[in-house]
């Protein structure tokens, strides 16, 4: 194999969803294309970089500014506060337009085989931000994923809040357990927010 | 959504095999990773796309220089050319260790529904080839992708060949080896049923 391509395939090859024949695939295309089109891919890369960061609240995406733009809108219902893996189910939830709430982004979900304990995620920004507005926030809504490291996540925060005066809430299950919110179908997802259970 | 991250998914969706959700997931994973790892992804791709280049004779990929090792191998089997659709299915046909002669990669198959002709492949250089080595030449392989676009494109490389001294093969194909008739996928069992072989 060529030093080059070797080096390419194994540079695609970290990103997700991306394995060692996509990259190939992925390469050969490149080569193919023509400069320009390299170019602007490398400067939407660089751009993006540049301009994207996340939500210093949050945790979820903002451009060119301290915080993201839901965690900027005043209009949203302070008293509800919605729980996600990743950034991407943000955009997931919000497309359903059946969440009215904010966020808190807590960049993965337990998974001790893994190495990730609580102190790999955001979870002390989620408690003290819950301290800090505990006059604000009544529904603290778990939205990590249905499976088993979601599950756990969820519960773990619950035993966290069972002497608090807040109601937890955990999205239904209508969307398949083992699926990911962000790849779920937003039909079924909109249903499970509508459903979303006691703890 | 924000522009600079609209505009990345965008550019990413352009790349084979990745649609918009997966673009999301790379997106994240980039904005996550430092600016050390963006830079050696852009530097692959430029480094990459600056020294690699299609082989000027059978159209495999070639490092630095016009022609790929295969094409510069002398002790390959002269009387031997497989005709492949891309240069990567040379790789996995390298990696079986089953062929010894050379290559000559046609970029695509034959498929009127997307606009791609017989001019739109490298076929006016397989002749010339052959024209060129008629002297050496004695066996075609036709090693194209067992599909509707691939089967075309073998059927018409056939008929232009057919009062030519060549022996023209294809490869085998049909339900894949060691699996079970009764399992087989419909369409794959018909095919291999039409297709069968003479013992």
């Amino acid at each position: 194999m060529y030093r080059s391509l070797e080096n390419l395939i194994g540079q695609l090859s970290l990103l997700p969803g991306i394995g060692r024949r996509s990259a190939l695939r992925i390469a050969l295309k490149l080569l193919r294309s023509d400069l320009r089109q390299i170019e602007e891919l490398s400067e939407a890369i660089l751009e993006f970089r540049e301009k994207m960061r996340f939500c210093s609240n949050c945790g979820g995406l903002a451009e060119e500014e301290e915080l993201c733009s839901i965690c900027q809108d005043r209009q949203r219902d302070a008293s509800l506060l919605c729980v996600v893996e990743e950034a991407g189910d943000i955009f997931a939830i919000e497309r359903t337009g059946e969440f009215s709430g904010y966020y808190h982004v807590l960049m993965g979900a337990l998974s001790p085989l893994d190495g990730i304990g609580p102190e790999e995620l955001r979870i002390d920004e989620l408690l003290k931000k819950l301290e800090r507005e505990k006059e604000k926030i009544s529904e603290l809504f778990l939205a990590t994923n249905p499976t088993l490291e979601g599950d756990a996540t969820a519960s773990y925060l619950q035993e966290h809040m069972q002497h608090s005066h807040l109601r937890i809430t955990r999205i239904s299950h209508g969307i398949p357990t083992g699926s990911s919110i962000e790849f779920a179908e937003q039909g079924a997802l909109a249903r499970s927010i509508r459903g979303r259970t006691e703890l």
